[in-house]
């Protein structure tokens, strides 16, 4: 896969996301499977084939694209950055089951197939997000990556940072209570609200899949900030244009409850702004990321793609 | 603290576990102090008041203490073990909210205060679980530690292997199954497999807290062989000791519905062996503990001293 020329036509971007889903579906199930790792003990069926159900068989693979192809793009052969995106999916998911819990979103159905805990129970679903968090982990960590400790070090502390109470699941804390879940929310969120609580719930793990790539391609200072202002305002734009999408289209197109999010009455932009404003907004985001590659030359090209995906995407 | 001799007398051993847990509440005090980290948005009041509730007054702090006194005796300053010790302590923490969720173990009480779901909510203590766990690894990583990266990345490892699906999060799921929760279950649990379930749940974390030590002693193979046999021993008697404490003392003695585990059904080698059988066995397994030691000489007095404490103790 890294004889393909770094810089591919933007419009095969398509093509690349599928084939780096094919990819990184492959080391999952490798992850996955049912032979422990070393120094474990056994890994019991129920929870290995919950983590799976969690897991595998579905999905864009956008974080650890971006991861892969912000290595790429630096010159690190692009398996060498599969096992690293991979965990960023991990974590990704782990998050998915966690939020469709009862005592959380509630959600039947994901992707069109029932959630970890219709398809297990609520205990299995529990124990299989904390599985999976702490297999992301454990995969960055490990010194078989053959990446140097300081690397492997860095890159669970991106991580850690971008999902733990400050990041990710501090914004679905916020989340929680700006739905009114703890006291009753008068009037709307105001927009700036909104705009840190999506960068924490969506945008810091889009941002550490790519600067998870950029600590695997040794990127200097210059870079990393160039690269993390990149991955924050295509998180931006991926999360309202998912706002956008949840307004747009209907539960049959996207596989899941989608007018659910309104109803609860989360905060989104599309609400403070409306729908022209959103679409606004997302295409500046957009543009605001591809110029914050204005350094990089054309081997940035698919970086410069994902951030045109993630405003135009359907689905 | 470092000015103690590491050869007291093993007999000041509540007095060690008492200024550990005075020292290691300071450093978990600071890592969930309202502060942002450095990288972070912010930390949501509620999530960081449940994460305080679920992590800070109270406990022995045994496996700190252990991580602490392993570091020591290899000849590192304890104090430079604290924050290891205490990214331990968070993940034994984030275990025990989450095993007390209404799915889990369904208990209202812990060390004779509301769990955290009964003092916050379920959707808050799942989140507070999660911040908690990934705290964890985000102390271990960190660079401000002043350890080289490839020790950081190895505690990083230490850690998730012992709590990830092959360690504790596994041997929860064998204890639900081993309680009939997924299907009936036919007569008592062999006594092979509660062992292997046991050194999973409890014993992979508390051989997880010596190794994290040992590692960051900079201990050999052969040391940390020798250091992996105390733990996994230590972890044993520290378990049968709590089972069989959990038939002799009475709910008001242990802050807890203590009789709720028998009740359940739970495999315990106190029902496997019988009482007697079983502290005959908890005695065995102190000494082997204690053996394991027999290549490191008085340094290693106060190890050898909580490989009793583990045996003996009463709460």
């Amino acid at each position: 896969m890294s004889s393909v020329p770094p810089s591919v036509h933007p419009g095969d971007l398509d093509a690349r996301l599928a084939q780096n889903a094919a990819a990184i579906e492959a080391v999952l199930e490798a992850l996955l499977s049912d032979a422990p790792a070393v120094g474990e003990i056994a890994r019991p069926p129920r929870l290995l084939a919950a983590m799976r159900h969690g897991v595998l068989g579905g999905g864009k693979r956008l974080r650890p694209f971006l991861t892969a192809e912000t290595a790429r793009f630096l010159g690190v052969p692009v398996e060498q950055a599969r096992r690293a995106g991979a965990a960023v999916e991990l974590l990704h998911c782990y998050s998915l089951v966690h939020d469709d819990l009862p005592a959380m979103d509630d959600d039947d159905l994901r992707r069109g197939r029932p959630t970890v805990h219709k398809a297990f129970d609520e205990a299995t679903a529990i124990l299989a997000g904390d599985a999976l968090l702490t297999l992301a982990f454990e995969v960055l960590a490990d010194e078989a990556t053959h990446e140097s400790g300081a690397v492997r070090a860095a890159l669970v502390t991106s991580l850690a940072r971008a999902s733990g109470c400050g990041g990710m699941v501090g914004g679905q804390m916020f989340d929680l209570a700006a739905e009114g879940r703890f006291e009753a929310v008068r009037g709307a969120l105001p927009e700036a609200e909104i705009r840190r609580l999506q960068a924490m719930k969506t945008g810091a793990l889009l941002a550490a899949s790519v600067e998870i790539g950029a600590r695997l391609g040794g990127a200097d200072t210059a870079a990393l900030v160039a690269l993390g202002r990149y991955g924050r305002a295509l998180g931006a734009t991926f999360q309202i244009a998912d706002d956008i999408l949840d307004v747009e289209s209907d539960a049959a197109q996207m596989g899941k409850a989608t007018a659910k999010d309104a109803d609860k009455g989360k905060g989104t932009l599309v609400g403070a702004l409306g729908l022209t404003g959103a679409k606004r907004e997302r295409d500046r985001l957009s543009a605001e990321a591809v110029e914050a590659l204005a350094g990089f030359g054309p081997d940035a090209g698919v970086l410069r793609a994902a951030a045109r995906f993630a405003a135009e995407r359907k689905s």
